[in-house]
């Protein structure tokens, strides 16, 4: 099926540059000589996984259980489950750990810490987790000078297997420099965690950090035991906006109809709406707001300085971002657009498949995607 | 099983408090003498629907042709999709109604008009169309007093059936009295339009309005055929913003758990983010910015000033609105809230199922969402 063959909205995914954005983050993970352990939630498909696991370990990392229980489903059997554990989660954990996969969990507080040992000793089994670091008081975590730290090691004892975290600041980084010093506070914190927890007699294997613009950008890894980053897959307008990739470097996009126009207004009414889009408007705060998405081609180039301004539920409103009259007959209705994201993990998120292509208007395969918690 | 034992996050729907909305709609209505054609795209799910349908009709509204698929599954044989049709559509279109379902469609363009008389006798089936009307400048559709109404009716000759409108600019009203205002706009322009295609000689049984503020705040409904609706359903914070409904009236929540704390912020970290309440900010608008949701105790009474301040994709971020310390001691980790959405038709689309109680902490049954396009 072709591209003007298929049903509307749907999502896209260009496997050519979805490869091509596997291959920059390996290289330069490879140059810095530490593995990634790819975050699933931004794909949350397995032909997606599968590809970004390609010369890695094999671990990945999740941001629910059902993600997790799908990756073991599929033969994934090193799991970091990547939120905060809680104790009514630990049922589902014990089932995928006697089933043999190597799940591990993080927490950021004594009581958690204390709760998690007397679960495994009840249980009668290993419940091994990381200890949540904040780098970049962004949200979670404990800051690596803290004395939380050791108070949080000491009750976590036989369980304890590390340090993470995750410098989510990143993505309000005026500049790649800026991006570069935020990998470096996200490095030597995780780093400085570490050797805090073995100068006091703790063991500590994993020294785990990660986002998308500090993998890509981060000069330096020493130290560090593995990277997480997810959105690299796909990457969006929000890293667009932040210099982290070129926006033909976006791999997804939402294939659209246009169903009519307001001519007074220079409007095209598409039906991608938010439902198809989502909410997210990461660009708001950019220097370039983008919308609900940029405007596109069916080849995937952007036309002139389309956005979509606005989005109700099952429909979007296409109009020139300057003064530039937008020439409403050159898009009849039925005229297919593709739009870029905001935020690959919301949009993505609205689907429950992608229609995947290369570089041209052939859909070539369909790849589903799973959800839920 | 209870509130405090299933996973989080997890849709909740309270059906007294459903039900107590339907009666409110339905008493409404009665009283202006308009029957309901629920709007589906809220609830997607059939046993709202069946509700929803109770004592009116039996037409329904939808927003995508999955919805009129699975709703033409379920037994409803009279559906609107009430999003411009375009040509890529019309096939499945005419799969519906050789299946003996009345759907009918709606466009605002002569181009497409032309087209559906076309495609209509080409492929031997009927494709009844409504003219979408703009009564508010808001969205999509023909001003009531414009020429292109007629020419557009003339275009769709033997496949007229009326006109419809939907006053997306209620969700704007600063007071219920302006959103009665808008209401009567609503109405008069859907009724004048009707009149002009009458006077021309064309036929216009439907006159179709509809959105939740106007539907329940008009004061009259003479000549209209229908009322669409959707949110009245579950409401949710914009509509408690904009006065139509009251907070303890939302019948919509997503169950969540507490993860963590940062006590230097003052705040609670919870296992819902924005995959489970949506990226949907609506109230950011209103007088009362509710963040990403208004935080409640497991009965559903919010607690204090608390709302869900920030979001990222699995975590939420519960802070005090106003200068209060978040007492966090009262909150460990494992506590289970209740969240409050801005939007319900944003919120609803991010689950596959509703956990339905009924008042109390008791889950009382699973009813399944569908989705898609």
């Amino acid at each position: 099926m072709r591209l003007d063959q298929i049903q509307t909205p749907a999502l896209l995914l260009d496997r050519g540059r979805l490869d091509q954005n596997l291959a920059r983050m390996a290289t330069q993970l490879g140059r810095l000589g530490v593995p990634l352990r790819p975050h699933v939630k931004t794909a949350k498909s397995h032909p997606v996984v599968q590809r970004a696991l390609a010369g890695q370990p094999g671990g990945v990392t999740v941001s629910t259980l059902a993600e997790a229980e799908s990756c073991a489903e599929a033969g994934i059997r090193d799991i970091l489950y990547a939120v905060g554990i809680e104790p009514g989660k630990l049922d589902r954990v014990a089932v995928l750990r006697r089933s043999g996969v190597e799940l591990v969990v993080i927490l950021d507080s004594v009581e958690m810490a204390r709760r998690l040992l007397d679960e495994a000793k009840a249980l009668g089994v290993e419940f091994p987790a990381l200890i949540e670091l904040d780098t970049d008081g962004h949200r979670a975590g404990v800051p690596p000078a803290s004395p939380l730290l050791l108070e949080i090691a000491g009750a976590l004892g036989s369980q304890l297997r590390g340090v993470m975290t995750h410098a989510g600041e990143s993505y309000l980084a005026k500049s790649t420099e800026a991006i570069r010093e935020i990998a470096e506070v996200e490095r030597a914190g995780a780093v400085r965690a570490a050797e805090r927890l073995r100068a006091a007699g703790h063991s500590c294997e994993v020294v785990s950090v990660g986002s998308t613009p500090t993998a890509l950008f981060a000069a330096n890894l020493t130290g560090v035991t593995e990277v997480r980053a997810g959105v690299h897959m796909f990457m969006d307008l929000v890293m667009a906006g932040l210099g982290v990739c070129r926006v033909d470097e976006i791999a997804l996009s939402v294939l659209t109809t246009v169903i009519g126009h307001q001519r007074e207004k220079g409007w095209l009414l598409t039906d991608a709406g938010w439902m198809a889009l989502s909410r997210d408007r990461g660009t708001a705060a950019q220097r370039v707001d983008q919308g609900y998405g940029v405007v596109c081609d069916l080849n995937g180039a952007p036309i002139g300085d389309l956005i979509v301004s606005g989005a109700n539920q099952e429909h979007g409103i296409v109009s020139s971002r300057g003064q530039n009259a937008l020439e409403l007959a050159r898009f009849p209705v039925g005229t297919r657009l593709r739009i870029l994201p905001n935020h690959a993990c919301a949009t993505a998120a609205q689907h429950a498949a992608y229609q995947v292509i290369d570089g041209g208007t052939e859909v070539i395969e369909a790849w589903p995607r799973f959800g839920g918690w």
